[in-house]
């Protein structure tokens, strides 16, 4: 599929071309947000770049310098205390709309919100300064 | 305690000022990347903005708006075909150290990275329009 293929089919670029209806917080030229209708807690938004990528990496850095402060704004009018920013890049990381999306999550008690599993891995400090020799060659 | 004593305390403003090593990927006058020393998985990396403050709404957007164009640039020095972007507000949203912090954790397969809990709730139209309406007024 092109990707204007893939623009025309996405559910995210219809929102934004207003062919199927949103609850919509906030829009400028970059970026718009709306709610999730599938909500994890009250409040529960979605803050997403208009130039269709499926991926963070591929998203123009002016877009994506305007998600968080979006997120920000957000958090606020809705009065979240302790909520969750995340997004997610590719299925097996439980990507499920091809269109990057900033997840705003309210995490008001234990129960509701996003629940997070965190299965640290042993490592050495000399392999993560190998590690990090690495990746700054490849920046 | 004053935020000026807050930030003394702070590890990642330790970090920040020297104090503490790190493994360094990536600094500018605004944030600072490394490497996080109990990781999720290969190249799981932190990215935080210099001034200090415990959760997101409390940061600069100047500041902010660096945040996801630096754990983009680390996601591709990285090779993360499949990683997930988390910042936690709270200690019930999972936030163990108060300083911003974006995580980028790469997801290689099923059992290393971010595990992911979603309990979606019931909600409907009206619901969400009211909501919506309620939010916008406050923004």
């Amino acid at each position: 599929m092109t990707s204007a293929a893939a623009a025309a089919a996405c559910i995210f670029c219809r929102i934004i071309k207003g062919e199927i209806p949103s609850f919509k917080l906030f829009e400028n030229d970059k970026v718009l947000a709306f709610l999730d209708i599938q909500p994890l807690s009250r409040g529960h938004a979605l803050v997403i770049p208009k130039t269709h990528a499926e991926k963070l990496h591929q998203v123009p850095d002016a877009e994506l310098a305007e998600l968080l402060p979006v997120a920000k704004k957000i958090a606020i009018a809705v009065g979240a205390e302790n909520y969750n920013i995340l997004q997610n890049n590719g299925r097996i990381a439980h990507q499920e709309v091809d269109h990057v999306h900033v997840h705003m999550i309210p995490k008001p008690n234990a129960a509701e919100g996003l629940g997070v599993q965190w299965p640290a891995k042993e490592t050495d400090m000399v392999s993560l300064k190998t590690l990090s020799e690495i990746i700054k060659s490849k920046m």
